[in-house]
């Protein structure tokens, strides 16, 4: 997809965020968010938002010396996630198709963003049950993966790290070959190899840097192996908004595993705010075949 | 006040919701907001948010050719609060202090905002009941008016001026000369000259044109007429947050009736958002005296 009208006042609402996450004054937020609308005028607007996402958060960085503004949100994600790993791991084990539960789990880990402005509590885990599945493409996904030897899982969030483990563990349980792609440096709360580490992924699947420091798939940036495993994978799980901005219209067959964030993707899904989303996505070639 | 770091965000809100009302498509959304970030970039930010508003809605009506945009929702703003004065009027006419049942419909008026993004509807008026008062200076604002002869009455929006004259017409009813100000132009959802004669205030109050082309009281325009008035009436009545962004902090007792709508004037004024203000403002001079 590429930036939307609406996009422009959420970049600068993220701005806000990061600024308030860093603890700038006023003064420094003014700075920055000047910047950001030099920046903005004129980026180009036929790119996915995670293109510009980028580089409105290397401009955060840049004036106000922080790297990594969401850091010990990160690392906190990952404590308190791995805390409820057990009961998590449970509620597969006694599931009556535990795929299709660790799936489910796997969705509700894409709750926690703290880049899109929401909060996350884990005693909220309960009431997420009731959220309802706008798309639900799941035997689709579970037929592909029954023929499928290797699967390229393309993780979003820390902390949400390790709710994907529990679907991870699920297909490498089936004797699925995994690799866990992540971002190549920290962008907003997305998940970089320390992330990956820190839930245990590599237990049960190859972790990858996927090459690309925007929060999405930012092709520009992808290494040749990412490349590979994008065209080889026999399954590509992509997990949350970013990397569906980023991916839908790849002509490739991807899995999109979300919960929907803004009215704009709720819309080209044409589901309700809010909805979870298991998309059987991808553009067809012109030759009508999948790259 | 000054421009906070949160207006920024907001501006290009108003500016997809006046696109939104005016029928843009994206590519015209867009064009629109390029040039708002190119304007705002390089925008005062020492300055109350509606100067730069003024601005950034002539930056709309020029690229999208439309000079009132809200004329349409203006016109039947006033049509809809017409049909339900005659109850308006009766609550007064039965209330234990009419003046005060007067002062709480006037900001129940003040509801009425398409510019800050809020809905109105009729049926909301019960539920406008229990709208908590934040701030409840009343007691100083009776007893100034019962010793003064003239008062400034600062109008705000469409609509909102027939609620308006309900208190108008208290104050006419105790022998005060009123004088009604409004925009010198079509901003957003202001109420104009045209508004306020549909409204009928001429019966009550002397209508004046402030000079002011922007949502609020932009002083490098007012007339020398509205000056005089501003300086030499006994009391100044102030409604809604434009008006208030504008001259919270001009020196000069300004009596403001509003309702917050938004986080950054709740926090100046220590309300929480959304709750009815009756405040005695106005910054005293360096000398003690009040302008």
């Amino acid at each position: 997809m590429v930036i939307h009208s609406e996009c422009y006042p959420c970049f600068l609402r993220q701005v806000l965020n990061a600024c308030k996450v860093i603890g700038s004054d006023e003064s420094e937020k003014k700075r920055v968010l000047k910047e950001v609308l030099a920046y903005l005028k004129d980026a180009p607007d036929n790119l996915p938002p995670p293109y510009l996402s980028r580089d409105v958060y290397n401009i955060i960085s840049r004036i106000t010396g922080v790297e990594d503004p969401y850091y010990e949100i990160k690392k906190e994600s990952n404590r308190t996630a791995l805390k409820l790993y057990p009961e998590l791991k449970k509620r597969v084990k006694e599931a009556q198709d535990p795929l299709f539960e660790a799936v489910k789990i796997a969705i509700i880990g894409n709750i926690i963003d703290f880049g899109a402005g929401h909060n996350f509590t884990l005693e909220d885990i309960a009431s997420f049950e009731n959220i309802p599945i706008g798309i639900n493409h799941y035997s689709y996904l579970k037929e592909d993966i029954s023929s499928a030897k290797t699967v390229l899982y393309i993780g979003d969030n820390a902390g949400e790290v390790v709710f994907d483990r529990i679907l991870l563990e699920e297909l490498y349980s089936m004797g699925k070959k995994i690799f866990f792609a992540v971002r190549a440096k920290p962008i907003i709360n997305d998940a970089t190899v320390s992330d990956a580490l820190e839930a245990g992924i590599q237990q049960f699947a190859e972790i990858v840097d996927s090459g690309s420091d925007g929060p999405g798939i930012v092709f520009d940036r992808v290494t040749e192996e990412f490349k590979h495993l994008f065209r080889d994978c026999d399954v590509v799980i992509s997990k949350g908004q970013g990397n569906f901005e980023t991916l839908e219209d790849i002509p490739r067959r991807v899995y999109f595993l979300l919960r929907t964030k803004c009215d704009v993707v709720a819309s080209i899904l044409g589901t309700r705010l809010g909805d979870i989303v298991i998309l059987k996505g991808g553009v067809e070639c012109a030759d009508g075949l999948l790259l």
